[in-house]
């Protein structure tokens, strides 16, 4: 049997051996304070349970338009025009079983074999991965530290561009960063997206995961939501990773190519899911707005640890729910100059603490001096992210 | 903005315009017998539902494992092994979101662009379309009728075969027909996948959809199921199609690929979705045993009228849920020749009984005679069959 030569540029997420590593040393015996997780462990929005549970015993469980359910679609668009000015109606809107489905159709939709595709990094893994799969060629471009917040390095991103760029993917607000684009930036983000005639994969999964509530969108600005599909998930704002529903927001003639897709891989997605999605959407909002307050105590008390510890320095993000401290000083004070697996392992081993790093996040690019880690804290509560951080002040103290 | 090249080349299921004419119609103010639709009108079987409802509030919400969740993955293995004679476990399983992902995965994990699929005709649309949007070669090879059974052109099948031909799709039970390999049929078969070196994906979603209970599978033969990728639903044997719950079964190697794209375009399946279905595979079956006991009373009394009513001749199915009549009479006596359209059309507008035709289910290969219609007996109840397929009757007898 003879496997498809293309498979052997297809990634993953490497996140899963961290996972592993986790497991083996709580088998072991060991405590794990679980920082790697991109989960929440909190309980899905009560209402959406309620209305999918109702849909389910309505009878709500045949297929449904590949597209998605009309309701559904309808408020989608209105949650975007209300929250980004845009002005899209169900036509411009394709559900999905999960955010994650949008990156693959846009490429799938939009990109040729040979085509460059700029993209963040360090940034969420499967956007190489994809790209690569399909054929195309990565222009990675870095999201750098800018005093209070991480941005997006625009100079570097317009000194990457060929004429055989066709495509861009923007993840503001960015994982693993928070990085976020400033009014200013993203006016010159839009202008150089006209001036080099891009199309915009704008992935805004933490766009409500956001803890000044005040999140603005490329869409926003002239002619950007002509250009661009959104990628619009559930999973964050109403702790529903596991139910996998998601959208793409775009143009109606690329949207109409993914609702084709759509019919070609996964006919539709779960019909009585959509159906809570939607009492999400369009019901009481203390629900979400509980998963914000909680996630932000979270945040306050891991950065001002972090910002406590010898050799760790931590921007506090305004979105996402992840921190990427830079560990430099204390990776080489302890003596692993950037082996980052030897690091985490020995963190792991010592404290409990477990981490993604900069390497699961992207192939680094030249020039990196700084090191960085990335902890979630949206899957541990707020008293073992004191003891377990608190564990890691003391390792780094000794 | 400009659409990737191979976009021309993504098919489609063309019934959602039949769909569309049918909502015409109704919308008119007229009666609609609904068989074109592949849905079925049932509650998904009760103790699936309760299961599911209780894995929501158990908090099994958050994403799982890629592959599925352990437990499930094992139920399918075992059920696999009980059914089919097979030896697989849990690493020979990979969950999707319902069956029909499958197909994709199978083409990208195992085609080369280039390569020739054996693909049945008239079949199923999407194999078609998937082959060819991931750019391999179509060969169509035909399911004819023989005597009381629709069944595979293995004679037919042969002289397709050239040096480029890698992969072949199995629709055993088969969807439009209900064709099935005979037993002396399926070991011929496992002769010809052997002495051509084929990689076998087994789409067999209508495998419980069988109304003698006497099922038997390519994978139960020497050396098959190291060649074969299994594709499973929970669709139709627990009226779950709206709940989009399938799997791939097949070799480690493969299924870790399966895997591994998982993770690249859905993350996971649904996890209380899965929970649900892991109780209908291992609870109480008189819930699925329900289910083809009211299909098989649809599909005796339809096939009764069918084979009352001049110039139709219907071959009664022993698995799936659709009908396949020759219709070549009436359509020649109503002076429709080969103009299928205009024929449905017609029949829609004197009767309100929709229906797929021939056209829907792959371009048709030369030298075709005879002409068939497609009636889905899933979506439509006992008492709309007798009247609906009366008026056809009555239609056929003017």
């Amino acid at each position: 049997m003879r496997i498809a030569d293309h498979i052997s540029k297809l990634g993953t997420e490497t996140a899963f051996a961290v996972a592993a590593k986790a497991a083996a040393h709580a088998a072991a015996g060991g405590r794990v304070y679980p920082f790697h997780l991109g989960d929440l462990n909190m309980p899905t929005v009560q209402t959406v349970q309620e209305a999918a549970v109702r849909a389910m015993r309505d009878g709500k469980t045949g297929y449904c338009p590949p597209a998605g359910i009309p309701p559904l679609r309808d408020a989608l668009a209105q949650d975007a025009n209300g929250k980004r000015g845009t002005a899209y109606s169900m036509e411009n809107v394709s559900v999905q079983p999960g955010g994650k489905p949008v990156i693959a159709k846009f490429l799938m939709a939009l990109m040729n074999p040979g085509d460059e595709v700029l993209c963040p990094n360090p940034g969420f893994p499967i956007y190489e991965s994809q790209i690569e799969f399909l054929g195309g060629k990565v222009l990675p471009y870095p999201i750098i530290p800018a005093g209070d917040r991480f941005t997006f390095d625009l100079d570097a991103l317009e000194q990457c561009v060929t004429p055989k760029t066709r495509l861009i993917i923007i993840n503001d607000y960015h994982n693993p960063t928070g990085a976020e684009l400033s009014a200013a930036g993203r006016e010159r983000m839009a202008a150089l997206i006209d001036r080099y005639n891009l199309t915009v994969l704008l992935d805004e999964a933490y766009f409500e995961t956001h803890y000044d509530n005040k999140a603005d969108s490329l869409v926003s600005l002239p002619g950007m939501a002509e250009r661009s599909v959104l990628l619009y998930t559930f999973s964050k704002k109403f702790a529903m990773t596991g139910w996998r529903l998601g959208a793409a927001l775009g143009p109606k003639a690329i949207i109409d190519i993914f609702n084709k897709i759509n019919v070609n891989y996964e006919s539709c997605t779960c019909q009585f899911v959509q159906w809570g999605g939607l009492e999400g959407l369009t019901g009481d909002q203390s629900g979400p707005k509980k998963i914000v307050d909680t996630l932000r105590e979270r945040r306050d008390v891991a950065v001002d640890i972090l910002n406590d510890t010898p050799g760790v320095a931590c921007i506090k993000p305004n979105a996402s729910f992840y921190l990427y401290p830079d560990v430099t000083e204390l990776m080489a004070r302890k003596g692993f100059g950037d082996n980052y697996d030897a690091f985490a392992e020995d963190v792991l081993a010592q404290t409990g603490v477990s981490f993604c790093t900069r390497l699961h996040f992207g192939r680094p690019l030249p020039g990196e001096t700084r090191r960085y880690i990335r902890l979630a804290f949206s899957g541990i509560d707020l008293a073992d992210i004191r003891e377990g951080l608190g564990k890691l002040r003391r390792y780094a103290t000794r």
